[in-house]
């Protein structure tokens, strides 16, 4: 009854539960219209063939917290939980999208954008009316279809109801962190470094990394203690991706990370990095042209440089190390105790080594 | 063990409820800042002091449907679904005043309205960027507590099941109406008789009638038959409703249903008297003004007084007379079979005498 999974089979399996559950809501929208079904065949094609990182973790680390080889069934009702993963993620995505204004995600466009290009016969504010409340619908749906593919996951009734109360807790962070970083964006609240380590791990790490990872604990049938170890892990390599993806957008290579050079600046994003510049000497030179929109390559270059010379690329990179070092304190502590397996130390640090040797 | 409510004892009962759900979300938001916090605080006002129209619905059925008297158990457990579905009922109206763009509902200001006019100080693009982005978060978060609502409900593992069923189904079909109503109003698919009725069976009757009748049958214990029946009871009240809504706003007294006068010829609102007048000769003299925002009142009077000689206001008169006599079919029929009971039967003709005599 054992199974033993590669990791490849692990993403083409979670995706085929996901290509199912499109499928079936394709055909089941075609009752409502032409315009039902095309959105779900447009959603399909945007939410599939991602690298699945969030359902992919769980997967990984799911085996390794059980104490006994998970069966067939156990295996693929976690197959389940981790495409519903997945789909909350989309969901949060869509509703990003709509919130931020983009028409494009990595460089192509995202479904709004999608459906904008749909309508050329129309004004740009009607095709723009019509993506963004698709998306806004299509989210909720999405929305909806994560929680409850959690409340009919396959568990024992306590092990449902450790997941829904993990679910609350997520969607409650996530929306708070989603809230505040819309704050941030909108000059509402203050860009101080505190605020903003506090927003992304609300936003990023809640539903990244402490969902996949405590879902897998609470599927393993692991300890209350363990899924409390397992929120401190999670936030610490969610702060630590998220502190990497600021990096990346600014001193990285694009043609490797796939997003628009320098977008962040254009964009005026408050990270962590223009945290630190702002307590610097050299913000009143870097403040000048952040947050432009038509801000040229070698403005923005020139930017970059000042970001350096500052001093905030290398305080960014030690916050950073600091995030990963506090993941291998609580491992430490947790294989101590007993608490959590040397295999699930080992998968938590192939997912920081993957982390901190992130090029895209 | 058992209980005896009164219909106001009951919405007080039903309000405790939310009351302590917001309370209890308003301080968890403490730790997200003052403005989450301010948001919950906001929000508990607009969704509290509602008439509370669909948690009542299903709070008279369900002693109904019960074959025992319930106990004050499973009474408090049926208070706590409705709660949820009063919840569900706000998400959807928050993200459908997005879509709307709307900032009034009744005539005061919505959620987004109240939350623009706490940001006096910023350009309007940024106050409503503001508002708009916080209903969309705070809808999500609110869909997701009612999802989870459903799913903690304490029933059997059958009734849950069918709780959650009944739940997809609802979110499924709601957003595929409230997404064809988009198409409708931007012009997306041609506004025909048909399209209106199935549009408004879709957004209206799936979630504020189907749901707490088809929720009341699963709490009490009753057949897949009575739900079955409860479904086409509820899309035919719903469609009733909806089109009383609809005459009301142009041919009622606006002092009494409390909505703009003549916002729907104001806005353009393809609805199924529209649909009939365009059938008729009378519609070019119509169509010249409507759907103009600043129609004055006299030019509004003119065309109510078209619509009326064209016979649209008698035909869909007719409608809401067809509908409500559909019910009565139905019941008949569920009351002959021993489906529904004598009490069933007469708690559903009550609510379909309300909506007949409809004034606001």
């Amino acid at each position: 009854m054992s199974t033993t999974i590669t990791h490849e089979d692990l993403g083409t399996r979670i995706e085929e539960v996901l290509r199912r559950r499109f499928a079936e809501r394709a055909v089941a929208a075609e009752h409502h219209g032409a315009e039902f079904a095309a959105l779900w065949n447009e959603a399909a094609q945007h939410a599939l063939g991602g690298k699945l990182l969030r359902p992919l973790m769980l997967m990984e680390l799911f085996p390794a917290l059980a104490t006994t080889v998970p069966t067939r069934r156990e295996t693929e009702g976690a197959i389940d939980v981790a495409a519903h993963v997945e789909l909350l993620h989309f969901a949060f995505l869509l509703h990003d999208d709509v919130i931020d204004g983009d028409l494009t995600r990595r460089g192509r466009p995202n479904l709004i954008g999608s459906l904008v290009a749909r309508r050329p016969d129309e004004t740009a504010a009607a095709a723009l009316h019509w993506g963004r409340a698709s998306a806004i619908l299509l989210g909720d749906l999405l929305l909806s279809t994560a929680v409850l593919g959690f409340a009919r996951a396959e568990v024992s009734a306590d092990g449902r109801e450790r997941l829904l109360a993990l679910l609350d807790t997520t969607v409650f962070e996530t929306v708070a962190g989603e809230h505040a970083d819309v704050a941030l964006s909108d000059g509402i609240v203050t860009p101080d470094l505190r605020t903003i380590l506090a927003t992304s791990a609300s936003k990023t790490a809640t539903y990244s990394f402490v969902l996949p990872l405590r879902a897998a604990a609470v599927l393993a049938g692991a300890s209350a203690e363990a899924e409390e170890q397992l929120t401190q892990i999670g936030t610490h390599l969610g702060l630590a991706y998220q502190l990497q993806d600021d990096l990346l957008s600014v001193f990285g290579d694009p043609h490797a990370h796939g997003k628009d050079a320098f977008s962040d600046l254009r964009e005026g994003k408050e990270t962590a990095i223009i945290a630190y510049a702002r307590m610097t000497s050299h913000w009143p030179s870097i403040e000048l042209r952040f947050g432009t929109a038509d801000l040229s390559a070698s403005d923005a270059g020139d930017i970059r440089d000042r970001l350096r010379e500052c001093g905030a690329e290398r305080f960014v990179r030690g916050l950073v190390q600091e995030q990963l070092t506090a993941v291998s304190t609580v491992l430490a502590e947790a294989e101590e105790s007993g608490t959590l397996s040397p295999a699930a130390g080992r998968t938590i640090l192939a997912i920081a080594d993957r982390i901190e040797g992130r090029r895209r």
